[in-house]
């Protein structure tokens, strides 16, 4: 059963001003919520449609929560009814506590920087892409779209609990501080930049920003003086750009 | 004036069995409209705020309209309230005639064929990447989204009306005459496979057919016979599988 408190918290936790506030976040299905306790995320409560708990994956989820000492709510028709959720109730939700990373606690090699993605499915399919080449590091400008908006946790598909996410406050600063103490370079894609390379890097410790600018705008004026390289994806067609998700894969694929 | 007649018909577009008798689609919004007029797509009629007619682009677009031949209908705020569309009205729309395109029409050189893509975004973005690295043929199985719906058209940003869409009654049929007819090769993307090479062709006029499964099923079983070479995109992190059009994208920039 659940609490009314419960079901105002999570249908709260909906909207960006609450999930700051609270710290925390929800991840809606049986994948989202698996990968949450797998990668050890901290995982305050599962939330269970009561009527599939003896299902074989419910059962294995049950007991993986169990596991990593996660409480496990059930609940009924009428809760699910109350709940919010991106789409219909997907059988099973948790709340989740976002990590506050500081760039401090970077553990350095590549970073993708990102200029104010506004799309969920894009800023999703980047960190899943970015988890999927082994790149560790996410840095978010403070005008892109909430990491942990429901629709880019679930477009990330699990791997935004594989991936360390930091939202900058000041990208610029952000961006200036890592070429200072760290000594990264600075490589932007752009329009009018050299062909992008077949090779990016020497090896996967180097330290390298792979920035990224809005689906509209590109990057700000403010970050031009300090991008090191500018490269392009060579096109034949007529297109007039790419999709920031695909020219974000297609420099990733490359690191 | 718009008639209440043309309206409806507006209206019945939003919905596949409508479009698929009519032959016609909705392109939404300025950019989009441009690039129909300017591909020489069949552009029947073009819908616009009245109150906006003055601006600079929407009277380029007037111009535009008059050079191809296009009717321009003008509506009031009472119209607007009656039109539906993906989000608030854009402005301007065009009633679209949807070109019959058979495989006998083939322009050659390399073809991208999906197996049942779902999602809207997925298909016009990889159109729209299609289009920018140069490769005009896109065949599509019979199960996947009508490429005329409007979140599909609106996604690939214009490169619909610069790229043959192909919309197959039987993919296994249509991909087993392409090979024995105009000898071409099947590559897919797979999970298993070769590590996909830097570089997928000798030159831009190579017979190969670059065929990208489902996103939650892969490649149907009955296809795996008509397949010449299966690549995988090599990765190094742990998540499980690459967004499809993010996939297809790395494949078409090594093309």
């Amino acid at each position: 059963m659940l609490t009314l408190a419960t079901i105002k918290h999570i249908n709260e936790l909906q909207q960006k001003k609450h999930r700051a506030a609270a710290h925390e976040f929800i991840v809606e299905g049986l994948k989202g919520v698996q990968e949450a306790l797998e990668n050890e995320a901290e995982v305050l409560l599962v939330v269970m449609d009561g009527n599939i708990r003896d299902e074989a994956d419910m059962q294995a989820l049950i007991k993986l929560a169990g596991e990593h000492e996660a409480q496990v709510e059930f609940c009924g028709r009428k809760d699910i009814g109350q709940i919010k959720t991106t789409d219909t109730f997907p059988g099973v939700l948790a709340i989740v506590s976002s990590p506050d990373i500081g760039l401090d606690q970077i553990s350095f090699g590549p970073i993708v920087a990102l200029d104010g993605i506004k799309d969920p499915g894009n800023l999703g399919t980047i960190i899943r892409t970015a988890d999927w080449f082994g790149i560790q590091n996410i840095l978010l400008a403070e005008d892109t779209v909430d990491p942990y908006n429901p629709k880019v946790v679930r477009s990330t598909m699990g791997s935004m609990f594989r991936t360390s996410i930091f939202e900058s406050n000041s990208l610029e600063t952000s961006l200036a501080t890592l070429k200072e103490k760290y000594g990264y370079r600075v490589v932007s894609l752009e329009m009018k930049g050299e062909p992008l390379p077949q090779k990016l890097l020497k090896n996967l410790e180097e330290n390298v920003i792979f920035l990224f600018g809005s689906e509209s705008h590109g990057v700000r004026p403010g970050l031009e003086k300090l991008i090191d390289v500018r490269y392009t994806i060579p096109g034949r067609g007529q297109a007039e750009s790419l999709n920031v998700a695909v020219a974000a894969a297609i420099v990733m694929s490359r690191v």
